[in-house]
């Protein structure tokens, strides 16, 4: 009976005498346990069948954020009159509607990851393995790689005069300006999926674990909002590398008269996770100053 | 209490020790049973009235299904500037909220299909029996006829100037690519209904099942959001032949001129259901590999 | 111990094992209490204050109700190009996510009804009494005239040339096409309500109660997305009588010429209601033809 | 065992038998205790690092929801034409988005309120102490004042040219006529924030605690759809007060001429704030006549 009773009293039932929304009543009680850090190596996991499942539904999920947000792109960007497409915002809303949709698919498979930037940040934390961080990073590119070459396959002439979809600084900002739009909607983005998957539920969210996918969904969809006039949104390196090897012209690579500059758009999500880990694990949560139970 | 224990066990209470987003730790309990296989002909349900109340319900959430979003497309098409429309991505929409809405009224009654290409996939996956996907799919294409019968009721000059709402491969695009999206997209909607019907809710999903219709229905948005500038967006064999049998012109159905051809609606839908099944069911969840407790 | 262990069984608790959605597999057992039908005068209700503290919650939520969306109707029929507004889609958004943040604010108070048309269904199917159903009519009737009249208040200039937000049949439909748009509407609504309040929860939605609010407020979004160009759409005959007082033309209520009729938007919701009602209970359900335990 | 059933019976579990949505009926007995009023003075949790910890979610939260928000008003109105950014609904959509994604990620940390009117309404219900809120109200101000100098920061020459994302009594309307419009629109946020803290789940939201952050950023978006043609809508005083302070001009003080008046969003917003303090606290809950459990 033991474990069953821990297992109600961390859950959603006992919201009610906590009301974390509205006010600040917190228990001192510590009534969860810390995961374990994850291992640099973990020899075991080599040799599991899980763990190889992950990568290709990493794989998977990736190519069909990819063909699904970059075929939504090219509907708008190349007709006439935005009015008779779905618009700039339908745009945002594919980005986010597809990380809501592929996170709560393959959020017990993998993690739900997508984005090498969000790899990057849980890895910081320790919640992943050095092998699988990587792994999980090369097949998240493999799987961007794939998507956009399908949507180019589509109408090659469409993809290849609107840019395919490429990320790059606009006319009129500096590479600093892309650099800190991409650094900050990181932030955002990877902020809230610690939030979804802090251990601390009576703390932080204790009521709402379910929703987690469509914040960080809704995080999505705000910083494309945000910054597509600033730099198309990258966030996500394994999207900006597909779009630009598919595109595959030294522009998109790094050109400094067009203001293509790959670099910032793995630079700028890597620093965006790494002080989004720094914030959650260590201002909110002062993980490194407390003893592990 | 042995199984109430189980179930609670098996609830959203256990998912702060799980943290399946954001990182991979998989437990090795077996903590769910998979259900068993659906024979191919189950005499028992023929004469039960769950059965046949499971086919009207089909018929009524797919008629309502056709009604509202062809409206809807009629609305917008046939206005003369998108913008004092709700616009295409107002169509995108309608088509995943309808589903989200009908999902989750009729889940309980049917399965909540509304689709023949999700009722193949399941069928594929020995979810349901022969008998039970045949009327299914009777009843949906009964339903999605009437749905389109009723619209053009309304106003028939609007609806036979805009094409009723059928879908066809848009100008500039080959038979190909309408079939190569039609089948990714199917992929999309039927890998998310794997997902949320997987009984193994511990290695995938254990703490979103309560969200399964809307992941399911932004799915359905966001496919259309990427293909409508190419086929329409069918994913829906039904819907595609209820608006064909009521627009009732010769190139709804094969017409190398206008690229009308409904069989692109069918053979795309099913081939992406498979698809699904398939990945699920061998990749990811491996259960032909498995013995069964 | 008894009523604690019912209380699990049948919560979201036992989804893994039933599988509602993607199979039909259903459970024989009967594991749910039929509420019993309410009476038609309940003497007691009349003297407590939860009785009249609800009719106080349904006055302030169509109250707001009506001032949230005519307001947003407002903005959008009074500006030159609908692109630099919120849009048509705006406009269904704003009612349909008023209803969804309405019914999860007044659900416990009141039943969350704001609207006739889902009283007198809910009344149909003995779910509350006759003087309850006629007070909360009567509470909505004058929330909606107020809200309007505060709408007014604003800009009397810009609401009366903008026709005040009232429903009327569109040119070039008959009334049949209004009533008809009005039953099909009003039916979607209230059968999504009835889904969401079902005890059956194990036959029905058992896995998805807590997401209730959610699907109602889509259905209204759904049917404006439909039925704007039509109706403006009513489904909701307090809404439709509200704008229709305050705006205090001859038209808004009965006028040939200019297809007003304000019976339209009380018949309508009101047949679409009882066919909902008698769908869900009669059909699905087969209340009638069961002995209540 | 105790406890531990207690939980239980007050969770989504008890929903089934309840059926608040749809019918009235409320049960007598009381299974819930109402929380104690916070002292007005706690000299405990100045000493507590959550009580620090809290403001800085506070700050960094308002930080990113003026960031992420004026970054997308200014992609709206620094472009030529509406119909090739996201539209004014994508600004509602934006700051609804934001403050339901941070809602979900401070809420165990700080309450998440990102809002001086929601802490102010909080206050006067007595749900956190006066250092607290005042702490709370200073930190929200100065991470909104850092998030509209960023977003200044990316393009001085866009923002000082189109206001800055101040906001204003829109030309034709009058002073009075703003004020009411953020006094209504804040009493719907507040009165949702209440809905979803209060402690009375059985006769309140019982079956909808975990949607909690959702309804919650519908309110905004819904408060924005409808009043940005009147003010651009405040209803936050911590955003109306860190965008005028980086604009930096007099008229986004107080100025007569183009109706600039900063003490219209701090006046409107409290006033409403303490309106649905009042109709949540007094007339539905009606705690001032109860006794404590």
């Amino acid at each position: 009976m033991q474990a069953k009773e821990e297992d109600v009293s961390l859950g959603a039932n006992k919201f009610p005498e906590r009301q974390p929304i509205g006010t600040a009543a917190q228990t001192e009680e510590k009534d969860y346990k810390e995961p374990p850090l994850a291992p640099f190596f973990e020899p075991g996991e080599l040799v599991s069948w899980s763990f190889y499942r992950a990568g290709i539904a990493e794989f998977v999920a990736t190519f069909l954020f990819l063909y699904i947000t970059l075929l939504t792109v090219m509907g708008v960007v190349s007709a006439k009159t935005k009015c008779s497409t779905v618009g700039i915002q339908g745009i945002a809303w594919a980005f986010g509607g597809m990380i809501f949709a592929l996170v709560y698919c393959t959020a017990g498979i993998s993690g739900g990851h997508i984005n090498p930037a969000v790899t990057f940040g849980l890895f910081l934390a320790r919640k992943l393995s050095l092998p699988r961080a990587l792994y999980y990073m090369v097949m998240q590119c493999l799987g961007a790689i794939c998507g956009a070459g399908v949507v180019k396959g589509f109408k090659k002439s469409i993809y290849m005069a609107n840019n395919g979809g490429t990320n790059s600084v606009s006319p009129g900002y500096t590479k600093g300006d892309g650099l800190g739009a991409e650094i900050v909607g990181t932030f955002v983005l990877v902020y809230t999926v610690f939030s979804a998957t802090d251990a601390k539920r009576s703390a932080r969210d204790s009521h709402v674990p379910i929703l987690a996918p469509l914040p960080i969904g809704f995080a999505v969809f705000l910083v494309h909002m945000a910054t597509i006039p600033i730099t198309g949104t990258g966030i996500n390196p394994a999207r900006s590398l597909g779009a630009a090897i598919i595109y595959n012209r030294d522009h998109a690579w790094d050109d400094q008269a067009s203001n293509y500059h790959i670099w910032i758009f793995w630079v700028g999500p890597f620093i965006g996770a790494a002080l989004a880990a720094f914030y959650h694990q260590v201002v909110i949560r002062a993980i490194p100053f407390k003893s592990r139970s």
